[in-house]
């Protein structure tokens, strides 16, 4: 497997790579939050929404740049969907701490702990799977785990949420937390929207 | 109306079709569940959940097929759009039988049996149109079908709603029922973007 | 700034002029609606169900067309993201119309007359916006005014969730509430994607 690629479209590169690194970050904060004392939950959250800000501006950044190029590294389309795909992650991760102060929590609870914790786990892997979007030596180790880590996420979320309606009682804690389990049950699954992305495009290019 | 393509462009109409059968397997189990004793309800979603995963493996094998042709019977895209289309009619129809499972449901209701009955029928209306891709002769009235019962369900989703929350006086019931209606009405929407784009790929090869 | 399109291209141009208006004609009605005694509910939201329906119309109109057209004013891609994007700004309008009878919502309170009245203003910027397609200038006062108004909507939303989750103790009455808000929260999501969409077109034409 192998590509080659113009200097100028390098740029595209290195803004996937800016892309997973944010995401990575988001992903970490979201974990510092869910494992920090309520107190801790609004400023977390703020460094979480400046995250998905810089994920914006990456986002524009690219969609401006294909719209000007001629040449791009690969298919016009896929770039766009990936952006697309990686700003969803941002996304879903700034919705699910906005979530826990919007709602005014208390405590997230432990499902709510190992959704964040396979988010961050599967940021890491978009985050070396775009690394290697220019030469995608060893890509599949990356999309097989995001498969498996998404399959764990699932299988939390459904817990979670069978749990939640077996035990709660309070209508509108029960609200909150189907909410928030459905947010980052989200996150992982547009996870996996990327690794369904990259495959493809690694596939036109191999 | 009619196409002409080459012989290996027709594991595209095969695939199509394959999933065509899965979606009206997957209803017909739904309707099954749905008018099953509470105690089936987990060895049938277990079905539901193995033609899900059998709707994903027909979603690789042609999108991975779609990045290695050079060739394909209608544009790529629309084929793209198309076999998502068709998962997540089944991804629909997984999540709501997982949802009856996962909020302990001991009976469904006489709307969510009505809906997983035109769920069934959009099923049969789809497999139907997937195999006339190749030669659409006599396409219209299933895509015409279609939006007539996509108009159906959403009637019983408008009704369905409006009852429970005249009636419903538990809150955590209401939130179950208002839920499993929601995933069936999507499901039910999902059969009419299939048909779009249907009726979209036949006009552009009229 | 500046095209140059064939007379029959021009049907683009007055079709996407009218789904404008169309959207901004089911944005008043939606405001309204939010302003009027309970007992109007029921007429307004069927004016708006009847303006979704000229949308429906205007799609299938501009995607029929772009299936048979060989020359196009711009990208088919771009035209048909385009007429989506605006179809689901009403399609969210109805949606929310439609909660409001479905939840026979007594008052809707002042969060969704907030929510309503940036849909209007977004309606109005993003018919403007449309009807400078074929000559752009002076476009980007609108696609900057969409944006603001977007983190304006936001803002309210954000303030009337954690408003409800603090002072709502009926349960149901939360559900209903919260359900609006989201609605039309997307109903505003959906106009900046519209924004996205176009300052994307106009950029690769510039």
């Amino acid at each position: 497997m192998g590509f080659s690629f113009l200097p100028r479209e390098d740029d595209y590169f290195t803004f996937f790579s800016e892309m997973g690194e944010v995401i990575v970050k988001a992903s970490e904060y979201l974990v510092e939050m869910v494992e920090s004392d309520p107190k801790g939950y609004e400023a977390i959250s703020a460094k979480i929404k400046k995250a998905e800000h810089a994920c914006d501006d990456l986002t524009h950044k690219i969609t401006t740049k294909l719209n000007k190029s001629f040449i791009t590294p690969f298919d016009r389309e896929d770039i766009y969907t990936l952006v697309v795909a990686l700003d969803d992650v941002c996304d879903y991760i700034d919705a699910g701490a906005r979530a826990i102060v919007m709602y005014d929590m208390q405590e997230v609870g432990v499902h709510a702990v190992g959704l964040a914790k396979v988010t961050r786990l599967l940021a890491n892997e978009i985050n070396s799977a775009v690394a290697l979007l220019k030469k995608p030596n060893g890509m599949n180790k990356h999309i097989v785990e995001i498969h498996r880590l998404e399959n764990e996420a699932d299988d939390i979320y459904f817990r979670a949420i069978g749990e939640l309606f077996q035990k709660e009682t309070d209508p509108i804690t029960l609200i909150k937390y189907k909410e928030l389990y459905e947010i980052l049950e989200n996150a992982t699954d547009r996870c996996e929207s990327v690794a369904n992305i990259i495959e493809s495009i690694v596939l036109k290019h191999n």
